[in-house]
């Protein structure tokens, strides 16, 4: 008797070998046949059971739901649905799950709304679309971690509660121990910080670089990838208030190392999910081709969730310029004919959805990176170029999805940088530890950030964000 | 011209190469022998200046903390420190590091307090042990990774904002994105949270424990590595307001199965720095021992950090209940000639390090895993045994340090779990979602959680736990 995950078994040769399996029941039908699944893999395992010579009381406890324990042996199937099947010769039932019961939850065999599975969450990675998901994030998230150790970079765990609030990327939920109903207060009436955990004001991170930046500039490659926050009051599919940031790091690396880097990196972690992660990713994308059929036409996509993929994976990303790309919208057919919501009418102007999308997937038709953006609309950190008006910054474009990576080579001359902190009124005092770095031993250095849900999003064709993490945080929505 | 690490370059047999490295310098003697670093290796590579065909100037510029550029060729060396040396043939100060503001900086060629390391903790990454501990925490990190994906397990993000905090297991940090100044009130003067962002009462987590329960209930083997925190104000070389965890999550697995899974786990993630990070390694067991040099005899540490880690991988984890521990420990000298700073008296006692250590390096000598501990002094969630006073609870004692892990067999029965809470005054309600895990096919399960920091303390033999992770959080501590 050998105990098994149904991954293995499904795959198995040894035919009349004795399995011990246990798993959830997914389907029960004619008293005869139980869909298992155990979590290990997408597909369910095939028991079948003698039901003249099974107890009528244990038959009717094979309910949907129930945990059970199933000994039997591996039979080729006659079914078209498998290749193997397990005889059942003895069954137990672990844990009962009462029909009258599960009818109200999204156990209950139907097909219910995505809406309906986020309110119960905690048990929606029971079903086949959310296991899937949940596996190739997984899997990802592995691949992540594999290719960076692979080329010899270090992971930096960058702080979650911070000090700071300079680095500028967006609204900041506080980090307090202080009793807010009646919080101690300065004689002016402000709050007295210094009698809160930390001594001072904290928030939660928006992001790790510039404490990558300091790591960076000692163990010479690294890259973080944890958690980060927005307050923001962003109700859409796109947005999540708690969210995982992959984030590398590169000392002696320039612009175009950083985008080598990042192609390489995006390539290797889809390579990876489709070599390990094929029928879940089958599945998906047999999932998102009955959605898509459901939509109105203009709303389909134009490729298939693996057409998707494989773009990505055999074309070189398009390198063009920010200035080349206003030139093409400029001139571009839904511009002129004022079909973009944004009209681009001049340079300077900031790249909507819309205007990325047009040049992934009708102008270029490949993945695109536009490097040399305004430094007007960029964060203070990114290296300014000899025209002093454009930044050393890239975007990386992907088709249906737009941006998923942004970066930048950073400013390394202390002069520079303190020139555009003053400017943009951000504290030289605060910041004190990050123009250390440009003090002591400053060097050409890049990096940039990846939204892990975009990613996972983007691989398993799931429209909204909410349905690619476990236990989603949006605004108003903190359950479980 | 081969473009390289310090870390190939020192394994390279290629003499007569021209490499062309960069990296920071560590010291620079006799106007002629650089140490050059570039984090990829604790090593630093020497290079060989011609000093007297080099511009004055230029020598002048080659300072403790400058980034350089160097071209030149792979030579074997004369000296005893080193196999191979590059003799340069290009020089190029890409940053400087004024000899002047150095000084002031840990960077400053002499030996600094790990307290002074601390309050640069921006620059103690360019130290020989922060260095090294850092690159053993990363090669640890993807250790913990690489166990758990090989054995099919599902990496699962569990939420780091939580609306709960029934987890008890200590003070939580409030997450708010409300005016402080002005919180918005209740006619009864309590505040009004259903305007804070997620329309209740956040807090930052304490574990991902029940989150991780949820999702073995589907995918049937989950493990989380994420923060959590606690904001309690122990200011010890033991604690951290902000720390990482690993919790592995099992379906179908009692707690004998948890213990192997706990130990395989340790001893493989040992296995993997001990080959992987064996410079590091040897370098962090000298510091130690020549650190307890200058500690009084009793301080000192029985093995030395390399026989410790052997320690662990050679012995079988001893398993010894509870209440034989007690038994042990009552009648142990120590205890009887009262050397212990608390007594153990009777059945029911809490373990202290103290008693945790006394059977693991005296009476065992080898790790131990006691179980079945008193119900009285465990979480809510923890199996009862049939006598009604003990729950199947396991914790891993290691040499120096105590407990490393804690786990359980939990709670399955839904009639049981609901009499434990209700006990101890746990809103059913709130944890709604954790009950259904128990009415919808519920089945043996177990976990366990192991403290991050405490592992990589443990390995690189650091006594202050804020000497293992980036950017500690302590008590009025958040800087950077």
């Amino acid at each position: 008797m050998i105990q098994a995950k149904i991954a293995e078994i499904l795959e198995s040769d040894q035919f009349l070998q004795e399995y011990h399996v246990k798993g959830w029941v997914r389907s029960f039908r004619s008293n005869r046949f139980i869909a298992l699944n155990d979590g290990s893999t997408l597909k369910n395992l095939q028991c079948v059971i003698d039901f003249e010579n099974t107890d009528e009381e244990l038959l009717k406890r094979i309910n949907v739901g129930a945990a059970i324990s199933v000994k039997g042996t591996l039979k080729e199937s006659m079914g078209s649905q498998q290749r193997v099947e397990i005889e059942v010769t003895e069954l137990e039932i672990l844990g009962d799950a009462n029909p009258e019961e599960v009818k109200f939850t999204i156990l209950s065999p139907k097909k219910h709304s995505m809406e309906k599975l986020r309110e119960q969450a905690h048990l929606r990675v029971r079903t086949n679309t959310f296991g899937a998901v949940m596996r190739v994030r997984s899997k990802l998230s592995f691949a992540v971690h594999k290719f960076f150790q692979e080329k010899n970079f270090h992971y930096v765990n960058t702080p979650i509660i911070t000090g700071s609030d300079a680095e500028g990327a967006g609204e900041m939920f506080r980090v307090t121990s202080l009793d807010l109903k009646n919080p101690p207060k300065n004689e002016d009436g402000s709050i007295n910080y210094k009698e809160d955990f930390f001594g001072k004001e904290t928030n939660l991170t928006v992001s790790g670089q510039l404490e990558a930046e300091a790591f960076a500039m000692g163990l010479g490659q690294v890259y973080t990838f944890g958690p980060t926050f927005r307050a923001e009051n962003s109700n859409t599919s796109r947005h999540l208030a708690e969210f995982w940031m992959i984030e590398p790091e590169v000392a002696f690396c320039d612009l175009d190392g950083n985008m080598d880097l990042a192609e390489e990196f995006i390539k290797y972690v889809l390579k990876y999910v489709m070599r390990h992660c094929k029928e879940d990713l089958e599945f998906l994308a047999e999932r998102q081709a009955s959605e898509d059929k459901l939509k109105p036409k203009a709303e389909r996509s134009d490729m298939s969730l693996l057409e998707k993929l494989n773009f990505v994976l055999d074309n070189n990303f398009k390198r063009v310029s920010y200035t080349e790309a206003i030139e093409i919208l400029k001139n571009s057919k839904p511009n002129k004919k004022k079909k973009f919501n944004y009209i681009i009418e001049e340079w300077g102007a900031d790249l909507q959805s819309e205007h990325e999308r047009y040049l992934v997937e009708k102008h270029f038709k490949s993945p695109v990176i536009l490097f040399d953006y305004p430094a007007s609309i960029k964060a203070f950190y990114m290296r300014l170029n000899e025209d002093q008006k454009t930044v050393r910054a890239m975007d990386i474009l992907f088709p249906g999805i737009g941006e998923i990576v942004g970066g930048s080579q950073r400013e390394e001359r202390l002069e520079v940088l303190k020139e555009k902190m003053e400017a943009l009124d951000i504290s030289e005092e605060e910041l004190w530890w990050y123009l250390d770095t440009r003090k002591f031993g400053t060097c050409v250095h890049s990096g940039f950030g990846l939204g892990f849900e975009r990613l996972v999003q983007f691989t398993t064709g799931m429209t909204n964000i909410r349905d690619v993490i476990p236990f989603p945080r949006t605004p108003q929505n903190a359950e479980f």
